[in-house]
């Protein structure tokens, strides 16, 4: 058997780590009764703090940095509010605080990871939007810099590094399987243009249930812009040209955008077009009738960054194979009856 | 005339304060015809660093604390995504890091304070929420900490801490002048219910702009929770009660609310009831026909509070008064036709 650890404690004690972290390091932050239900579980387990781990944390800065981008305003599709407070408690629990930069110079996103590497104000970065191009990772491990990877490496059998991705490609399935299930036959995509590598995965898992389940994709795709209006003439073109019953969007801008076009000509989504999009973000979740809509488990992407973060920090460091994670789907109104 | 500043220069250089920044500090981070612009506008302009500033710096963690809290799934008003990233852009430009913590205690927000002051991990605080009456502007005072709340001292005429507000009543007085021009009498407000000092001055908004026009507002205003149902179900109960023609509401939460309810009965908003929201939020800015909302200015707040943090941490400190920032209104398609 294993040494105790502090998530042993925490489970038995039935208080999150934070608190047996902060009984150990900071008592006088708890109330009695908690503190004694701590202590309680550290004696029946025979817990002990690793110290030689604490020391050497001691000497660092205890913070992961983390690059954000500007909002885009008039899309549907900010996830970054949920992951960001998932990654922030889960952080925190684990002993690190969040650090946040945005890019030094407009023309190059480099610029903020190098004023950090040079001031070592952080212990390691969790990098974002791998799927860019941008080189962020190849360039990070140039310079050894500890990072994880929230994204697989796309374009890089050679990499090394933690990741953890979600699987797009399962999450449109699910979506598409969803139609066909409600009887839909002729089910349209509405997608990226083919340049993003996120959007062809998405695409790829409405192709997949369409071809399982015997269905026509000729004619039933589009590649546009990640833009409301795109989503909107996309849906114009698609409902005059192929005649959908139901649409699956790469985002739920896009699916915004085709609920625009059924407004204009009168139909409901749901009752006479159904329509499923991908982020469950704010706008699917109140917009009417509600927007299906594959949900990203970013709660559980941040557990497993923070928990590939510590493996990555630990002496000797441990790196373990990547994470791919599969989404959920969130079915409302848009979905509309079943047509069986 | 005042000795000239790294934004004098930032100015007639045309670039930004970070890249003045670099250019004293990390010079082999610009491109070299930047480097040379910015180094002629110091020539020009006869800019020193000024070292004894830098130095103090140095000598602190150039982190600016920020507590978040969980992100609000259903509602429509993520106002978050915009000010956080305004924030550590600006930090950014002034040589601060922003680090996010969540409440280390379920049960107490200040615990996550608390935790930073001992660690001396922050130079400062930016505290937000100072209306929800938990006391974190007292309770920093108190230990001496530094720190500049994004939201005026409400209940405490003794404040001497530096804040930006927004003065929310504005907005919805702006919202609902906006609807008397278009030619409505009976404007509906439905709003928070009366402990929450934020829904109570929005209210005072409609309220100022009504009776300016001499239009009655008895049986005319609802106080309920921020949620799209409560919107919903407010919106059924005035409609069938006092026939209003149009709707100002706190949030875009109850907006889309009252949308539900107007699509529920086959209204079309805009055409035939006007509605207007608070936060403009993607959801207001991707929702079919667009809804009318005001908008906080964020960024500005931004800059307002890293210019009053930079004076906190001066040397010596400078407290400037308050500052006030007022919305604007975006005008889409909820607003409708022009009645007269």
């Amino acid at each position: 058997m294993s040494a105790p650890t502090l998530a042993d404690v925490a489970e038995l004690a039935g208080v999150s780590r934070q608190t047996v972290s902060n009984a150990v390091n900071n008592p006088d932050l708890l109330r009695a009764d908690t503190l004694a239900r701590v202590q309680q579980a550290i004696d029946e387990l025979g817990y002990k703090p690793n110290r030689a781990a604490r020391n050497l944390r001691t000497r660092a800065s205890h913070l992961i940095g983390l690059r954000i981008t500007p909002v885009q305003e008039g899309t549907a599709s900010v996830v970054m509010d949920r992951f960001v407070h998932s990654l922030v408690e889960k952080s925190g629990e684990a002993g690190y605080h969040v650090l946040l930069f945005t890019d030094a110079l407009e023309d190059d996103p480099l610029t903020g990871y190098d004023e950090l590497l040079r001031s070592t104000a952080v212990d390691a970065f969790v990098v974002t939007d791998t799927y860019l191009g941008e080189g962020q990772a190849a360039w990070l491990r140039e310079r050894r810099a500890p990072f994880v990877s929230f994204g697989r490496p796309w374009d890089d059998d050679n990499a090394r590094h933690p990741w953890v991705d979600i699987d797009g490609a399962a999450g449109t399935e699910l979506a598409t399987r969803h139609l066909i299930e409600k009887g839909h036959d002729r089910i349209a995509w509405i997608g990226w243009k083919k340049d993003s590598v996120l959007g062809e995965e998405r695409r790829s898992g409405w192709l997949r249930a369409m071809h399982e389940a015997g269905l026509p994709t000729t004619g039933l795709a589009s590649r546009v812009e990640d833009a409301v209006n795109s989503g909107c003439s996309a849906a114009r073109v698609m409902l005059a040209e192929a005649g959908p019953t139901a649409f699956v969007c790469a985002s739920d801008t896009l699916a915004i955008g085709v609920m625009h076009t059924l407004a204009e000509r009168g139909l409901q989504a749901g009752d006479d077009v159904a329509v499923v999009g991908f982020d469950d973000s704010q706008v699917a979740q109140t917009v009417w009738p509600g927007l299906t809509s594959v949900r990203q488990p970013l709660e559980e992407a941040a557990v497993e960054l923070v928990k590939a973060l510590e493996g990555l920090l630990a002496t000797p460091s441990q790196v373990g194979p990547g994470v791919m994670l599969t989404p959920t789907l969130e079915v409302r109104g848009t979905s509309g009856p079943d047509r069986r």
